[in-house]
């Protein structure tokens, strides 16, 4: 099931800079800024919590990942949107059974969560990632 | 005040489609959208809600608006982020001063609802629009 986007991506050229601007247009401060570096992904993230939603600032890691090739060929601008599930895994194959072909396995993303991409052909263009939040295990004693 | 992301919005040739494809993947059934004419805007949207946020689908009315340029420029795909505030114009001189540009004065959109958007160069080519939600008067008796 899906309940809420759990983030806008943002591919950037210089993510220091970036955030600044983020923090700055959202009226927050830098201290609720996260950074994430995911090297399978080549890309270091920082997000910025916005009510349910975050922003994702995407800052390509050397120049062969996907980000380093999306800034090449569009420069910087919205790069994906992620909607929030408790099963990865379940929702790619209910998109597989939609016609909405699913980009590989689910894989590992940043913070740990497992994540999946979608074909952005099926969705006018837009490329969807579901994301599945880690159970949260804090209240365990 | 910032407290969430309004919607996203993504240009679509075809609405009646597209609201097919969102609704499907999002698993929400089609009697949660609402769809609105904006003249003004020369676009037919149509809002799917999704937490505290919406997908806003827009399709072009007519050949010569916004959306219908866009469209022929660069295809089907994301167009803006809307970040929800209660006051867009003094959002607009917020953001102003931090040297990022309003496009014109606030207007009406959607719904009815206050408007302004910001010119993307100085976010990182993301257009970014406030708007201001009409304020819930249905307590009052």
């Amino acid at each position: 099931m899906i309940d809420r986007i759990d983030h806008i991506a943002i591919a950037v050229e210089h993510l220091d800079s970036a955030i600044d601007t983020w923090t700055n247009l959202l009226g927050c401060d830098r201290s609720a800024v996260t950074i994430h570096e995911v090297p399978s992904e080549k890309v270091r993230a920082a997000f910025i919590a916005v009510g349910q939603t975050k922003i994702e600032l995407l800052e390509p890691l050397g120049d062969d990942g996907p980000i380093a090739k999306f800034l090449s060929k569009n420069g910087e601008g919205m790069h994906h949107i992620a909607l929030a599930t408790d099963d990865a895994a379940a929702e790619a194959e209910r998109a597989a059974a939609l016609g909405i072909t699913p980009l590989g396995e689910p894989s590992t993303g940043a913070g740990g969560k497992k994540i999946v991409f979608l074909h952005p052909r099926q969705t006018n263009r837009v490329l969807v990632e579901f994301v599945e939040p880690k159970p949260d295990h804090s209240f365990i004693q």
